[in-house]
């Protein structure tokens, strides 16, 4: 879990991480619990900044309408605010983090862009004509998209983009092919660089599964921009030189689309929670800070 | 080309076909010739009927907004216009019998669906929150995603889903395999169907194929309902049912979107385009008629 405490000029004024709570059935409620002790633990550390509203963001599949996680229909929205005694807004991290690269980053200039995170996992958000895409909560999971006959995926699916091309399944993948056990695909990377065919290999089949399902969204879609964060965008030119070549190599009439790297960074999620705390803020009358 | 003559009531009084003028650089206004011999035609033998304005379809990439055709930049909206003395609506031929699907058809229920036609080539209008999406006039560009490793598509591109799976290339891929000519993607069905391995074969890779592409469409936006219209439609339930299965087996977790016919039937095209003139005149100051 990470928390930050906003003022009111839109300053970050502290970050906080501690691990989420992970308890079976009560995992839910011991969530709620531990938003309302990093609220009372920001309310003893900054007196002076008394927050009206909170945003909480969550990872997987979320109805932003009704505020429900949709894995265990817990309603967590409800319950947060029932324990912070204010206003809350609820929203998925991935799509959270593609609001913030819209309204304020690398997607600003653009009316239909896809913003995908490639980090542990991969999911994207849709803006098309300057508006986020939902689908109900579930749309953006292109990470679960078959772009090769394998590996088997977490998901229950095979060849899952995100088992082939995600940070950790580049790094997992590299393991498993050469029993050298690394911790990220940053080693991969640099031991392709160095001239290590299996880490070419790998690095390579990534940034071709990365390519094909992109070229699936530009035929589908046709965005203007595509912009891509998480940890895997840390790899800079040495992602975004060849993917670009790969997805023209693919494509034939479609218009290329930029490829940008996301530029809010690590905080992306946190802002956007708060801008979405913000707006539900001006949409109903103020209620009594938290 | 295809041409209707639609009366006040919104019913077809007259439907013409006739080969569209082809001479290179003069196609342009050989076809708004074309247009303006049919208006005379309609006029001549429907005296009572005096349009108010005409609703124009191409294939291909089109730019709604400006009315040109793409390929060409010929401002065939306004000849068209000029030409005929009144108004002039101009589209995309797949995205218009899209729009009468949703208007009027089997997406209509829905929010947000993919109207794909299948024919001759493979297309579609992606419709979000009830609003088309065109990306300026190049998204439904599924036909050309790359499903496979061959063969050759005429776009240029390599495994494309019109490559395999469209109705014309069911039919060419069995007479390749074969040497059998065959009319159409129907008479390869009832090969199948018959117990004919080829034709078995083709048909299942091209229902493969269908369902790779509409497993990412569904990953990427979580579509209510995708309907399938154009000449491999006609196949019905030896289509929809398998293909549906596919779909099936592929995904996980995601929302099985319903796959439907399209209703609207062969003229989709042309009511669409009248929708288009009516939704003009409703626009803009009534003009004279034509």
């Amino acid at each position: 879990m990470k928390a930050a405490l906003i003022d009111p000029a839109g300053r970050i004024a502290e970050v906080v991480r501690r691990p989420t709570p992970l308890d079976g059935e009560r995992t839910g409620e011991d969530v709620v619990a531990a938003v309302a002790d990093l609220a009372a633990r920001f309310a003893g550390a900054h007196p002076g900044i008394r927050p009206a509203a909170a945003g909480l963001l969550v990872p997987g599949q979320v109805d932003d309408d009704t505020g429900n996680l949709g894995w265990r229909d817990f309603p967590f929205r409800d319950r947060a605010s029932a324990a912070l005694g204010g206003p809350v807004s609820f929203s998925h991290d991935v799509r959270g983090a593609g609001e913030a690269e819209h309204r304020l980053g690398a997607a600003a200039p653009f009316r239909d862009t896809v913003v995908m995170a490639i980090g542990t996992g991969i999911a994207g958000a849709i803006f098309l004509d300057g508006r986020l895409h939902t689908g109900g909560g579930l749309a953006g999971e292109m990470g679960h998209s078959r772009v090769a006959e394998g590996p088997d995926c977490a998901c229950g699916g095979r060849g899952c983009l995100e088992a082939v091309a995600s940070a950790a399944a580049i790094a997992r993948r590299y393991s498993a092919l050469t029993g050298h056990s690394v911790p990220g695909a940053r080693e991969v990377l640099e031991r392709a660089q160095a001239g290590d065919p299996a880490a070419t290999r790998i690095w390579e089949s990534a940034l071709d599964a990365l390519a094909l399902d992109l070229s699936h969204t530009v035929a589908l879609l046709a965005p203007e921009a595509i912009v891509i964060g998480g940890g895997l965008s840390q790899a800079g030119d040495a992602l975004f030189v060849p993917l670009a070549e790969k997805l023209d190599t693919i494509l034939t009439f479609q218009r290329r689309p930029a490829l940008l790297p996301a530029r809010i960074g690590e905080n992306a999620g946190v802002i956007r929670a708060a801008l979405r705390a913000r707006d539900l803020l001006a949409e109903t009358a103020r209620e009594p800070a938290l």
